[in-house]
């Protein structure tokens, strides 16, 4: 079959631009309101995305947080969010993040199992370590763990939620009412696991699930964070200004990946993208414009210090001058470092890069029509740049739709995108193998050997 | 307005007796099936229902579960399955059991907060502390802490949790779109808890929940349980065998409960029950009989071993004798004396004895007609024995369809049952009071002071 693009969408109920909620489109109550959620989770079905993608984070950020905007300080926990969003979907697939810094992974089996069971087969769970010292004063500590550290953490987490989901084999529940005899005691497994943060005897008690295992979703881009993705990811959040880092990106985890013995076809590249679509590049422009005059000045500000690790203080600079040095930082490494690279490389002022980043903080943000995005789309999909992207539309429900009226069309004249879903589960649709459990394959060489 | 009984439905998928599996009515895979569970809570919503309510345990129930039952041995995560509930229903509320123990209380309340904003005010938390050494070793222990530690843990943590859902007063969020206004910082707060267990700096991310706070649920009996319930719970699910014990404990709750400055008629009692009922008496001894003819002799031993706290090796033993003494135990101290109760008044053999608790596992159990549990149930109610009752159905779906066509028009014959929902949320139909924020109670002191 032809190689297709796979789309991840970004909906949060407040918005992706800073400002969104000002817009008039948008609900100012987005965030906390789920029969808006639901409107855009029937949008992404009707567009034929893959998944429905949320962020997440363990502190209201109030004053800078890495999502920024007053709108998102209070919102859903997402696999709460997306489990009432299943039953009214059929075929949308459902990424949720969650922490592997400060919860148990049993719990996190648990929870992402239990989505699995209740879409059907459509859940994923985006693996993120949390950052900020805000959220470490909600979990007992005085101050974040240093990064290596999170990092080291959220391997062992993924190892060890990965060995409960597979608990239960496959053909492990008989269930023969004549004899009473409900599973098969030799095919139910512990985790029997004993590390450096985490000791797990497992079985998990939850059965697995339709995927296998949830689809494993992640989105570092530092040092640490490619060596977790290149292990443990089966689609990896990446964000880029150039086709040129794209791609450096891409070969470098397709490569890292092959290292580990694993199929990098297996490996799913989606940068994120936030794209202004117009019927004229002029309409496209006004948008943009629009969606930026609604942009507060100390919003901004706080975008900016939220972005560059919660360090940078802007206090008495001229907003029409240059930023200034910022010291490094234990949070998102490589979040601060893109967000200096797109003021130095476009000559942006200080206001002139927070209204930049402001609708996708560091992802590709292009203005332009249906033809220009489908163009920019194409071109990085076809260059080894990206195997699908996630698309962080500016504010909603309007820049949705737009891009589901406008560009999903478009992509498939082009025979870029589906016309219809392929599969059932969202691992199906991405193209993604079923995962063996690994007690079962122990079963097959015994087999084989006979 | 009169008072009436108020009833929760347990309606675990798998079947509340430990062979419901093997009756004919009941899908064999039942615990792991999202259609079945849907079916359940719109019967539970046909019949008016206050709530479905949901056990949990962190660790496979294998061999002596206090559940009990190998078809319960894998479920869903009840958060994330009730969460997909609501959007099919309307009024039916929905209290999952989450634990103290072994999560961190900002996991919990956003949860509990977030599953309120999506049913719209029908959540409920079950307050539970975790015994068993099996649920231990999941979560990076050798064995379980002792039972007054436990207990600790959980008063702290419900006080954290209860912090974290007032950090947004209710006219907080002022969503403003011409000024870009959207909350007032004095309307915020942190929860700046700092205690034995727990330092949480709070504000939580999701904002106060229609209910103001989800219905907090409890059920320890024993003396650290009855004090933390009467220190916080709103109802309480209790397991009595006779009107008597009902009676004391129901006084005791409602005289702490006074003595901690509450209103003791906001603190509902909810003895278990579990009903066999049949058209006839002898219907109802049938429908007895067939499920007892299911449970297989091992199910039975490990049933009793899990009840009695997982230190009872009946190894060796005649079935058809006496109980052998056990060892005190820091798992569920109540729910072992319980069971010896049992033994001991009816003269019971082993095998007697777990027949008869194999339904209910200590609650009362009732073979009659739909007449014969209305009395049950009404003298209860009118002798300051329960305010409502948690209805444990011991098969599924037909025991529950029994109640809803049965007992619910006999009570309501009767007038001690609604014959419409009476309000909105799950607070409403209970008549719990909202809760004031409390930090708007502090506003309104200066306001009437000035």
């Amino acid at each position: 079959m032809t190689r297709q693009i796979k789309l991840g969408a970004f909906l949060p109920g407040g918005g992706q631009h800073i400002a969104a909620w000002r817009h008039p489109d948008q609900p100012a109550d987005g965030a906390t309101n789920f029969e808006f959620h639901k409107q855009l989770a029937l949008t992404a079905e009707r567009g034929l995305f893959d998944a429905y993608f949320l962020a997440d984070g363990l502190a209201a950020a109030f004053s800078g947080g890495v999502e920024g905007g007053n709108a998102k300080v209070a919102g859903f926990e997402p696999v709460t969010l997306f489990s009432a969003l299943t039953p009214l979907t059929t075929h949308l697939g459902f990424i949720a993040t969650a922490s592997t810094t400060y919860e148990e992974p049993y719990n996190t089996a648990r929870k992402f199992a239990s989505l699995d069971l209740i879409s059907d087969g459509r859940a994923g769970w985006n693996v993120v370590t949390t950052a900020t010292e805000a959220a470490a004063r909600n979990f007992n500590l005085d101050q974040q763990l240093p990064h290596a550290a999170r990092y080291r953490r959220a391997q062992e987490h993924v190892e060890v939620v990965k060995k409960l989901w597979d608990s239960f084999e496959d053909d492990a529940f008989l269930r023969d009412k004549d004899s009473g005899v409900f599973f098969d005691t030799a095919k139910v497994h512990g985790a029997d696991h004993a590390g450096e943060h985490f000791k797990v005897a497992g079985p998990l008690n939850v059965s697995r699930s339709p995927q296998g295992h949830p689809v494993i979703v992640q989105a570092g881009q530092s040092e640490d964070g490619r060596g977790l993705a290149a292990a443990t990811a089966e689609v990896i959040f990446t964000a880029h200004q150039h086709l040129d880092t794209a791609q450096e990106f891409y070969r470098d985890i397709k490569a890292r990946a092959a290292a580990n013995g694993r199929n990098p076809d297996h490996v799913l590249i989606m940068p994120g993208v936030s794209p202004f679509v117009g019927r004229t590049e002029e309409e496209a422009r006004e948008k943009y414009d629009r969606l930026t005059s609604y942009i507060l000045e100390e919003d901004g500000i706080a975008l900016l210090n939220g972005l560059t690790g919660g360090t940078l203080d802007l206090t008495g600079h001229d907003l029409d001058g240059p930023l200034p040095p910022a010291p490094p930082t234990e949070g998102n490494k490589s979040r601060q470092a893109l967000i200096r690279q797109i003021a130095d490389e476009n000559g942006f002022t200080i206001r002139q890069l927070y209204q930049w980043i402001a609708s996708a903080r560091g992802h590709f943000t292009i203005v332009g029509t249906a033809g220009q995005v489908a163009d920019m789309l194409q071109e990085w999909f076809e260059n080894e740049g990206a195997d699908g992207f996630n698309i962080l539309p500016p504010w909603l429900p309007t820049a949705l739709d737009d891009f589901v009226d406008l560009v999903i069309p478009e992509l498939q004249r082009r025979g870029l995108f589906r016309t219809a879903y392929e599969g059932r589960t969202l691992r199906e649709n991405l193209g993604l193998p079923f995962p063996a459990n690994r007690h079962a394959a122990r079963h097959r060489v015994v087999e084989a050997a006979e």
